[in-house]
């Protein structure tokens, strides 16, 4: 049985430019992981809606799910709900839900509920909202994908509020293992060992501190019992170079 | 004139997995933006030949310029190269320069040039080395894709051996505006501004911090004078909260 596949697309000149560093596609990735479902591509692309729409349009295609991040505020540069529903094909305009939501947030701060604001309750036709703890704004669910702020605070809440409506696969099982050589000594072992369970995933990274170059061997499946199983014959094949 | 376009490829499951958080693209990002080089797309593909192989022509047939990162050490989930190689339509070999660069390197520091760190020395026919001064094991350009190591400090160091081959355009210049203000207020008029100014990207990050919420406004663009221009416009029509 293979686990659901997921797809991220993160939207926005900020990433790109060097200006940010990306926070919400390490966050997503290790929510994906312990689902159990394989985060199996990332795209950033600009504030450009033919590149955003084909993005959606491609990873819609060939993942479960596909999330995105970035490009739902108030401003000019947030073309994001607009991209989605070009992707569909369908209708955006404000909705009720989104504008009482975000009517009542301003109204108790005293806020006006000015046009800008306004553009923050357009949706998409067909979508579901989800839920903004953090500062009312929804996004929204049309579809297999997942609409989210860029903020990272209101991503991760919204990705909190998404998780429950997900179906996961079997949750990663991983387990690391670090082995003080070179990789270029651990690079043969450990191929005859990833080649003999080709079920798990087996990966080698790299480091090199102050008492010389290493491995951190990787093993990853959802068989628990098999990822101990190797680790402990790893573990055997590296004795008296593990950490 | 435009600029020059380029996009990133980061391949391996450490940052899918969220084992490890994006380093890489976030240099890459600041050093393009020094070199007037719009980097417009970047993606993260997994250790799968087919995704690889796909990325890599989808990006070098649309952009100027390519970089990848990752999946060129000795282990049995370093496959780049031969992605690249197959990518392009050519062969692949363990080459004799880089051979030598690797048996000097190992010879000097007592280690075996082994079967597993003579993978690090296959290199696709035509392609031209890339110096790497960390750790010797070269990366290498074909046609106008750039294969670099996966290791920040390698790549960093690789990227700094690239950058004086590459064509810059016109450096982008930029200046932030701390507005004091929520998004909402500040996006009406940011967004006359911003349509007056096509030939500028202008965007706006909110944030949320102990004296309340504001709004960056980055002003971009490679006409310094318009830049300053519009960045005086902006503090007069935000006069009273530009902090």
């Amino acid at each position: 049985m293979t686990n659901p596949t997921a797809a991220m697309l993160v939207i926005g000149d900020e990433i790109l430019s060097g200006r940010t560093r990306d926070a919400n596609m390490y966050h997503l990735a290790g929510e994906m992981t312990k689902l159990g479902i394989d985060l199996k591509e990332v795209r950033v692309v600009s504030d450009d809606a033919d590149a955003i729409v084909e993005a959606v349009n491609t990873l819609r295609a060939r993942f479960d799910t596909v999330f995105t991040s970035g490009g739902i505020g108030p401003t000019h540069d947030d073309i994001t709900a607009d991209c989605i529903a070009a992707a569909f094909g369908v209708a955006i305009d404000v909705r009720e839900d989104a504008r009482a939501l975000l009517a009542a947030n301003y109204a108790s701060r005293g806020i006006e509920l000015n046009e800008a604001r306004l553009r923050m309750a357009r949706i998409p036709d067909g979508a579901t909202l989800i839920e903004n703890p953090v500062s009312t704004a929804p996004g929204f669910t049309l579809g297999n994908v997942h609409v989210m702020a860029g903020v990272p605070s209101i991503f991760q809440a919204m990705v909190a509020s998404v998780v429950p409506t997900l179906t996961g696969g079997a949750p990663l099982i991983s387990e690391t293992i670090r082995v003080d050589r070179p990789e270029g000594d651990v690079a043969g072992p450990l191929a005859d060992v990833a080649s003999a369970n080709p079920s798990l995933s087996i990966g080698s990274y790299p480091f090199n501190n102050a008492s010389g170059m290493g491995s951190n061997i990787v093993i990853r499946g959802s068989d628990g019992d098999l990822v101990a199983q190797v680790a402990t014959e790893l573990r055997g094949v590296f004795a008296g170079f593990v950490g």
